[in-house]
């Protein structure tokens, strides 16, 4: 059996970033950056004030002067002319400091009556004055390749004057659910069939991850239904097949795609739940294989596919991100296999998170997979914990699954 | 001056969620429940087999014993006939167990030749048998009203055979900003001028939240345009305007909607960045009036833009989730006002989170508020910190923003 994190850096290593497309600034919120975004002007442009006030000569603003009030600068119209002795100009923030001024004597601090401004109190030199390329400057990197953008990001790339970004097409995910026995909801059941549940649930992962689901026709249990629907996954970035990876004989993806010059490997994963996995490649297309239970299928996404529409995205290479919680109950000895027990998440009296398994962890439990809000993570023999002991547990609601 | 907690209840308070629609259930990841979801059949509908192998008789299963396999049981293809004595079927995970068969061989523990298997461990009466209903029963509530939607949640809504969901409709926020100064991204910069910003951030964040943004024309510093752009924000849940909301001669959104028989309140907020707020109603739309400094407006849409979107989408109120970090240098006392301190990232040894304060918190940096990963929260008065402390934050890319 393969362990965990061999497997997810041996399917992670296999993936390369989608090629770039270049998308509209509001398009970009989530995207991955193929090109770093460098300013392409300097800001501020100019000194500008930081406040509303005056601009004014420092060494002239003694409180109880009288200062000739000779034009304003609101924010976009800068005033044209130098300030002379004894002169100042009403300023507003993001108002250019006109030439010859080197302070900003802000409202509260000032008297104006009669064309006449009178400091209550002296401003120091260059005080309120934010100086020319305070945030960046023409040709700075502002973001890097690689980065996932987030809204503050989408504004810095609006500052810098950018109305188009280049950024990694969207991953295209194919999934494809296997089985005689699957329907899809609202449709007719067959006798002793399920509702498809699976290939829903994936593609709103997917949906999640940032990247764009394909969902193909369900393939009933016969090797050319699925070699068919799988050859229409072509035009995807990477296949999800759902079902089909146990070892029964019934289990056909792998042998229906085998024959046909794919490169398909099985895999037994020391994990709990999912062990069965498949993984390989159709053509150029790499194919993962989930187990048909929705637990094992969800656990299994969650170590794998979501790490891959990462990298397929350009981001680097990673697990999926952990929290230390505090066991709500205590919890065995574990065994060989990397364990995920669906818990219940609370918070202690020091606002510390607290998870706590469900009694009964059946991998066919929707309901109580849904309820679930983090997997508690206990690696290969992990010793046994007491209530109150710290684990390390995925965030199920964090990752938007 | 107001109170952050309390300027966010009076607007929390003032909003009703968006009338519910009904959507494929592809579309409603992520979306926010206006009706429960009953299941509408009974999961798993039969006993039925949790793993592959042999459906027997527990008594008769003795090691050595020799059963005759009189037919297989795969999911989807439930085996007509009641097993009669000394009979066993063969059986796949998910298959419906045949009626007088009792326990579950599996097939690690069975050698068949010749039509007859042999146990080699005798399974225990009821073993690997999922029973009807294990899962839920139909009519049972599985999704309660005002529960937004995880991946797991439309994988349990497909399995109870819901093809359509009704949510509430992504809340439409319109966004205007205000200012002669500003240009779109790529369009001619007026002397002096600057590149819009906000509203590109604020449009991100909204989509973040799972809403729908409408960016409004650039509104020049103009009673009548302003008021124009804000006629056409009716057809919006909320508008949000940015820049104007400051106390100078120059800022127009309230001295123009003021006057139209529009309910305007202007409120000074005790936090910092950010301290200007117009809050009050359009007709029946909500406003929101942000600062124009980019921070600042950032800072006012994560404290109350986003949960007044998640108020309108349905959820409770809610202040934004934040998290006990250590703070990565020492923290003065703070005055009057509720301060958020932008800041980086990291993890100590104990792989707790450290938030260190940029030294300069200039509200018009917005390649800093890009770096920043958190906001530390210092609550009026709170004292001053050594390093190391214990603080709350919020964590921005938690939140998409």
């Amino acid at each position: 059996m393969l362990a965990l994190d061999e497997a997810r850096a041996r399917i992670l290593g296999a993936l390369s970033p989608t090629p770039a497309e270049t998308v509209a600034l509001p398009e970009a919120w989530g995207r991955v950056l193929a090109r770093p975004v460098l300013a392409r002007l300097t800001q501020p442009p100019a000194d500008v004030s930081a406040m509303d006030g005056y601009a004014l000569r420092a060494a002239e603003a003694r409180p109880g002067a009288r200062l000739r009030v000779i034009g304003a600068a609101p924010a976009g119209r800068p005033f044209g002319t130098a300030l002379g002795p004894g002169e100042a100009v009403r300023i507003f923030t993001g108002g250019v400091v006109p030439d010859g001024a080197d302070a900003i004597l802000i409202q509260e601090d000032a008297e104006e009556a009669g064309g006449l401004v009178t400091p209550r109190e002296a401003p120091a030199q260059g005080r309120w004055i934010r100086r020319r390329g305070l945030d960046f400057a023409a040709g700075d990197t502002l973001l890097p390749e690689g980065r996932r953008l987030s809204a503050r990001d989408i504004g810095l790339a609006a500052a810098a004057n950018h109305p188009w970004l280049t950024v990694r097409r969207r991953p295209r995910i194919g999934i494809l659910a296997t089985g005689d026995e699957i329907a899809l909801p609202g449709e007719p059941i067959p006798a002793g069939g399920i509702v498809s549940s699976n290939a829903h649930a994936l593609a709103a992962m997917v949906r999640a991850a940032g990247a764009e689901p394909i969902n193909l026709p369900i393939a009933p249990d016969d090797r050319d239904a699925i070699a068919a629907a799988a050859a229409a996954a072509h035009a995807a970035d990477m296949l999800v097949t759902t079902g089909g990876a146990s070892v029964g004989e019934h289990d056909l993806v792998q042998a229906a795609l085998g024959p046909q010059g794919f490169a398909l490997d099985f895999w037994k994963i020391a994990m709990r739940p999912g062990k069965p996995l498949i993984w390989g490649r159709l053509g150029r297309t790499p194919v993962l294989g989930l187990p048909g239970n929705p637990v094992s299928a969800l656990v299994c996404a969650v170590q794998f596919l979501l790490p891959a529409i990462w990298v397929l995205s350009g981001l680097p290479p990673a697990a999926p991100p952990t929290q230390p919680v505090r066991a709500g109950a205590p919890l065995p000895a574990n065994d060989r296999r990397f364990d995920h027990l669906r818990a219940s998440l609370g918070t202690d009296r020091d606002s510390r998170f607290v998870a706590t398994p469900f009694p009964v962890q059946d991998s066919s439990m929707m309901a109580t997979l849904a309820r679930a809000e983090a997997l508690i993570l206990r690696p290969p023999f992990a010793p046994a914990l007491a209530e109150g002991a710290e684990v390390e547990a995925i965030l199920l609601d964090r990752l938007g699954v």
